[in-house]
């Protein structure tokens, strides 16, 4: 059986990741799993992380739970589904990790780096797509949802990230980055023609 | 200021080396602290890896939420204790982690130990005391106490973890081994000969 391809959709919260990555999944009947939080574990560590006021787990301690969130994500989702020949799209992946704990919060990249390997078992996206977009446009879009724990922090940490995502993006040629500040058509414009040159796959039907 | 001296105390449970923990931290006025848990978060996270029936974290995930554990320990109570000059000794560390999830799980110990090094900043005790003993001894006193999730595994693990604890210590001039099969009285002595030769202190002041 042919493996499946794995994409990755990152960026920060209100750029039109989760969106996009839901469109394409279901028009290409993709497995559809998001981080953190999609396990039973998954979701009791993103309780932790994002929600529980009291627990407030040092830099280092959170890299390592989203890590453990991601080795299970992996070893009981991600990786039999791509076995099993499935194609499966994630609403951030390690990308995210060297974003926010590394750029956002400063720890080394190249640390992070093997956690992540050991976590994943060296498992990465065939593509990865960064929608990015300005902050303004990211938290006007926000708005109306309850803000955890990492969203309430400083702009200037999300600037960091923003910046780290397209530092990322600029050292890996299985990234594309896409303009977000656009309207949503042409977003999805971007991301079908991402999938078609890319991949060689023709997400929309039109 | 004088930085303090980091001891940790290894071994399977049953082993003694919690009783040995604590007399010593007792008498020498020192931090006595325990793996996985003294920490908000680390209590959230002993529950999850030990008491959680409906989790089951992958050996990836366990190990990494055990170094999560060790994060916070670290940082929120063994450096800031050590830095100002208090002695601290630990109930478990890092050889913990080598022991049960790369010698029992089969984990990678080169990549366990880059996790390591990144979850304690490199952070490594002055004296490690490994309280050896027979899995049948160790059975007998562990007989009064409900069993969590790792001391559930089959004897073949715990007789790998056990062997695991001896190989780390031939490897390692920090480590000392204890034949924890030994009386009480005698065990007492073997640990109070271990603080006089490796740290020039004086435990029990008999």
């Amino acid at each position: 059986m042919t493996r499946g391809l794995f994409v990755a959709f990152e960026g920060i919260d209100g750029s039109g990741k989760s969106t996009q990555a839901k469109r394409v999944a279901d028009a290409l009947s993709a497995l559809l799993t998001f981080e953190p939080g999609d396990t039973k574990l998954g979701g009791a560590l993103r309780q932790l992380l994002l929600h529980d006021g009291d627990v407030e787990p040092t830099s280092r301690a959170e890299a390592l739970l989203m890590a453990a969130d991601r080795a299970q994500h992996v070893e009981t989702l991600i990786e039999p589904a791509l076995a099993g020949g499935q194609m499966v799209i994630t609403d951030r992946y390690s990308a995210s990790t060297l974003a926010y704990q590394g750029f956002g919060r400063g720890l080394s990249l190249a640390a992070l780096g093997d956690v992540l390997d050991f976590a994943t078992s060296g498992l990465r996206p065939d593509l990865t797509i960064v929608v990015d977009c300005d902050l303004d446009v990211a938290r006007t879009r926000s708005s109306g949802t309850k803000a955890d724990r990492l969203e309430r922090l400083d702009p200037s940490f999300h600037q960091l990230v923003r910046d780290g995502f397209l530092e990322l993006a600029a050292n890996d040629s299985s990234f594309v980055v896409i303009d977000g500040n656009e309207s949503l058509a042409a977003v999805t414009s971007a991301v079908d023609l991402a999938f078609a040159t890319r991949l060689g796959i023709e997400v929309s039907s039109s």
